[in-house]
């Protein structure tokens, strides 16, 4: 038996966004680890073993399934979103680079799923529609500064910008202080749109702007989305306005 | 009859990458419309009428598909892999935007899909582990000043970069501009991958460095990546190397 380990996107939450690669790589495993509140969306099966974790052990639990993979076992790692885009998938190849030698000859195969910024663009409507960056806020394993500085790069590009892990207890006030750099370098009437768990039971949309926005509704389920100068609302009957980011670039001007 | 209008993410090729909604949706039109390409890897259906279209008229094909969900028809148009990234949505709610004010009340939904970045990231390993930028080369719809612009401000917020679009028949010397823009501020051991049709028979990956890249082999199915600072190749034994760019920033300096 040669083990293997696969590093599967979840999606966001529902089973809709589940792509078929990944629910066959769930059904063929013989060990799934993750996040425990990750593994609670896995369909229980009895032949498969389960081994949950707490959050922030992405490196121990990445070791644990590396080392299970190398006994032969055919290890799946549960991630949310896409575990290419500020999940598991990072730090599996950490853990390969600084682990076993042994490890870097193992089957490995990273599946693609829907990320929590695609997910709240298709609520939203075409907010992505140009170029746009992905940051996360959270500075556990970076400076503050480099955070800052690619805000400051983003304004200076005028990309769409999409902010992950927005809130944190040890540091609340790090969102108030990336608004605050925002508001500095982008005009008030830019679109601001709080995506809290789409997809899942406890989905919330608030759509506001950079001026008028509230940093203090985002918490550790929201992902944000600031707008480029271009983006715009499409206001419509009966529902909230749709988001748009344009595909062409200072026709107006 | 009540008509609506689902703008459906098909990913980058391999039907295990295509999301239950999507072929829910698929399945429920009455009516599919699309760019032909697009539209050959949807199942046909006899119920089902089918609109196929060159590509670049896509707010013809926008226009088309809101008339028909106008008349009550059940529409779906396809999108290379999600809608959201530099496809469908954005021409949909563009021609909204300018269109029938009915068009506004109609019962649109974005279903997201994976997007050709995330399939390459998969493949490669963990490349887009950081934050990330999208930066489309085409500069159909905004001027080459703006791609610029935008270039030179990834680069400064040391952002790993997916290029979308890199090569066109009308502008073939763009490709080599962006190159030697990023070469201009970037280091050339910096790592990038040529990932080609991802997913499909034809697919094909090709990793150097800044320094060394033959922007010549990238085409129109070809998503380039272009690493941070902090990217690197993992070597490994019988495969070519995997790209990580870590969680961490720095940890090195």
């Amino acid at each position: 038996m040669t083990g293997s380990l696969a590093i599967v996107g979840l999606g966001p939450g529902p089973a809709q966004w589940i792509a078929p690669e990944a629910s066959a790589a769930l059904e063929a495993a013989s060990d799934i680890v993750g996040y425990q509140p990750y593994l609670d969306r896995v369909i229980e099966r009895a032949s498969q073993r389960r081994h949950g974790s707490e959050n922030r052990v992405e490196i121990s639990r990445a070791r644990h399934a590396l080392a299970m993979a190398a006994e032969g076992r055919r290890v799946a790692v549960v991630s949310g979103g896409d575990p290419g885009v500020f999940a598991m998938a990072a730090a599996i190849f950490e853990a390969i680079e600084a682990g076993e030698p042994c490890w870097r000859a193992l089957d490995v195969t990273v599946i693609p799923g829907i990320s929590a910024m695609q997910a709240a663009a298709a609520r939203l409507g075409a907010p992505l529609g140009q170029d746009f960056c992905a940051i996360s806020l959270s500075d556990n394993l970076k400076a503050w500064d480099i955070v800052e500085r690619r805000l400051r790069a983003a304004a200076d590009g005028d990309f769409v910008i999409a902010l992950f892990n927005p809130a944190s207890k040890a540091r609340p006030e790090k969102i108030y202080r990336a608004f605050s750099l925002l508001r500095g370098c982008k005009a008030p009437t830019i679109p601001v749109a709080f995506a809290r768990a789409i997809g899942r039971p406890d989905e919330r949309i608030v759509l506001t702007t950079l001026g008028e926005a509230d940093p203090a509704i985002a918490d550790m389920s929201t992902l944000i989305l600031v707008g480029s100068s271009e983006t715009r609302f499409i206001d419509r009957p009966g529902g909230s306005p749709w988001l748009l980011t344009p595909r062409s670039y200072g026709a107006g001007r």
